[in-house]
C-alpha cells in the first residue's frame, strides 16, 4: 500500500524552491454568515496548482534526453511546459486548435515547443503519442499517476503548515489530482467536500455507480474540470478515506466567479470559483460552528486581460 | 505632537472586523534575483487600502444624521461609500463624468446615492460642497487628515503582525495617505521607499523644493496617484522620519502590471503595480542581503473584467 504521507513529504522536499508557496487568508467578504479560510493556489506558477505535480514528476528523475511531451490545451500543458523549462528539459506540447487563444498563448509564453493541431483534444493526443513513440519523450499524466497526486498533495500539506484551522475543506474536482492529493495527505483528519459542476461530475457519478464510469462533460468549467472519467487513484482514495460529494450549477459558478472579483479582487477561471460556489449557492451548508476552508485552484480565465502582451 | 503609535493602535481596534485582513506572501516569481515579500492590500473592500481610513474616520464618531458626502471618481469615493453603508450612514457621492464607466460602476455597486456630474473633478467637488453646505453632511478627506492617515497606518501594523521581515518597504505615493500611515507607524524602524510615477510625483517635487508644491499630473496611474500636491501630514512625516524617493516611468508601470497578472495572477490597476515597478525596472536596487517588501495597493483596473455584471 502506498505510504502517501512519506510520498507527499518527499514531494514537498523536491519541489521546494520550484513551486510557489501560495498565500492564505480568512475572509468574511462573501457575506455567508461565517468566515472562510482560503488558499490562493491560483497564484501558483502558470496560474493553477498543476505546477506542483509537474515539478514533482520531473524532479523524481528519469526524464529522457528527448524531454517531455504533453497533449493539452489547458492548465496541465502549461504547468508541464513551465516545469520542464525551469529544469532545463525540452518540452513539446500538442495543443488542440479548439483550446482557444488564451490557453494557447499561456503555453506559448512558457517557451515550450508548441504544435497547434487542427481539431479537438483527440487529434492532439494522437500527435503527442506519435511524438512519444518516435522520440522516447516522457508523457506526464495530468492526474492519475502517483507522482502527480503526491505533488498536488503538497498543497494541503503547505496549508496545514500555514495554520489551517478548518474542520472541512471544499475542493473542486476534475480528474481528481488535486482532491486525491488532499485526501491522501489528510487521510480523514479533516472532512473533504468534493465540488463538481452538475455538467461535469465524474467523481459524483463514480461514487453513485460504485466504480469509475464515463460521463458527458460540458458547461462553463469544462475546459478545466471536464474529465470524462475520474482517475482511479482518486476514486480509490475517496472510497477508502471518505468524501462528501456536492454538485453546483453553472450559473452559481459564474456568479461566484464574479463575486471573487467584485469582493476580493481575485480574477479566477470558472473552475477556480467552483468550490466557493458550493457555499455561496447553499449546495453545501456547514453545521453551526463548523469551520470551512475553500481551495482556489485556477485563474487561467478567458479572455486573458493582457493577452495581447503575452 | 501627535502620538501616532497610539492613534494607529486605536484605529486598528476600531476597524477590526470592518476592514479586511489582507494576505501576505513571499515570492520569487518576478526573477529579480532576490525574494520579495508582498501584501495584497488590493484585496481590501472596494479594491484598495482606502477602506481602512474611511472606516476609521466614520467609527471615530461625529457622523451627522445627513451622513457623508464625497466628490470622487475613484478609490476614495468607493471606500467612503462602502464604509458608510456598512455602518448604516447615508452616503452621497458626486462623480465626475470623466471618471469612466468602471469607477462609476464600482461606486454604484456600493449602494451609495450617486450623482454623475457633467465635466471634470472640479465640477463634482463644487456639487459636493453645495451638498455639504445645504445638508451638513460630513466630508471625509482622501489623504490629508489624521484619522485617514491613522487608518491607513493599520496596514503596516497588520503586516508586521503577520511577520514582515523586510529591511525596506516600497510603497506607491499619490496624496500620501498610505505612505504617511506607514511612516507614522514605522517611525524609522524600517527603511521606506516612496515610489511615484515620473508623470505624477508630488512627494518627490516637495522633497526637492523643501515644501509641498503643485505639480502637473498625467500618465497611466494618474486616476489613483495623480495628486497635485502632497498632503501636509505626509510631507511632515517624510521630512522628519526620512524617506527614499524614486520615480518610475509609465512603461515600467504597465509592464509590471502585466507581470503581476502573468506571473502571480494578480490583476491590479497601474497604481497597484507602481511600487513593484521600482524593483523590476531597477529604479530601486537593494544592497546585497537587503530584504525588500512591496505593498500592492489597488486593483480597480479599467476595463473592469465583469463590468456588465455590477
Amino acid at each position: 500500500m502506498t505510504d502517501w504521507t512519506a510520498d507527499i513529504e518527499s514531494a514537498a522536499q523536491r519541489i521546494a524552491g520550484h513551486a510557489a508557496v501560495t498565500p492564505v487568508l480568512n475572509t468574511t467578504a462573501f457575506d455567508l454568515g461565517f468566515p472562510v479560510e482560503m488558499k490562493l493556489e491560483q497564484m501558483q506558477h502558470t496560474g493553477s496548482f498543476k505546477a506542483r505535480g509537474a515539478f514533482n514528476t520531473l524532479l523524481a528523475g528519469g526524464v529522457p534526453k528527448a524531454g517531455i511531451v504533453a497533449a493539452s490545451g489547458g492548465n496541465h500543458g502549461a504547468a508541464a511546459a513551465f516545469a520542464a523549462r525551469a529544469l532545463g528539459h525540452p518540452a513539446r506540447i500538442f495543443v488542440p486548435e479548439m483550446a482557444g487563444a488564451s490557453k494557447i498563448a499561456l503555453i506559448r509564453a512558457t517557451g515550450a515547443d508548441l504544435s497547434v493541431v487542427p481539431g479537438e483534444y483527440a487529434n492532439a493526443l494522437e500527435a503527442a503519442q506519435d511524438y512519444e513513440a518516435k522520440t522516447g519523450a516522457m508523457q506526464i499524466h495530468a492526474y492519475d499517476a502517483p507522482l502527480t497526486i503526491a505533488g498536488q498533495g503538497t498543497c494541503m500539506r503547505e496549508w496545514e503548515e500555514q495554520g489551517l484551522q478548518a474542520d472541512t475543506v471544499l475542493i473542486a474536482v476534475g480528474g481528481g489530482g488535486l482532491i486525491g492529493g488532499a485526501l491522501a495527505w489528510l487521510n480523514g483528519r479533516r472532512k473533504v467536500v468534493a465540488v463538481e459542476p452538475a455538467t461535469s461530475c465524474a467523481l459524483n457519478a463514480a461514487l453513485k455507480a460504485g466504480e469509475p464510469v464515463d460521463v458527458s462533460v460540458s458547461g462553463v468549467a469544462a475546459n478545466a474540470l471536464g474529465a470524462r472519467r475520474i482517475g482511479s487513484i482518486c476514486y480509490d482514495l475517496a472510497s477508502r478515506v471518505g468524501v462528501t460529494s456536492v454538485l453546483v450549477e453553472d450559473d452559481a459558478i459564474t456568479k461566484t466567479q464574479h463575486q471573487l472579483w467584485q469582493r476580493a479582487r481575485q480574477l479566477v477561471e470558472p473552475a477556480g470559483a467552483t468550490a466557493l460556489a458550493a457555499l455561496t449557492s447553499g449546495a453545501y451548508r456547514p453545521e453551526p460552528g463548523e469551520r470551512v476552508a475553500v481551495l482556489i485552484c485556477g485563474a487561467n480565465v478567458a479572455p486573458d486581460p493582457f493577452l495581447t502582451e503575452t
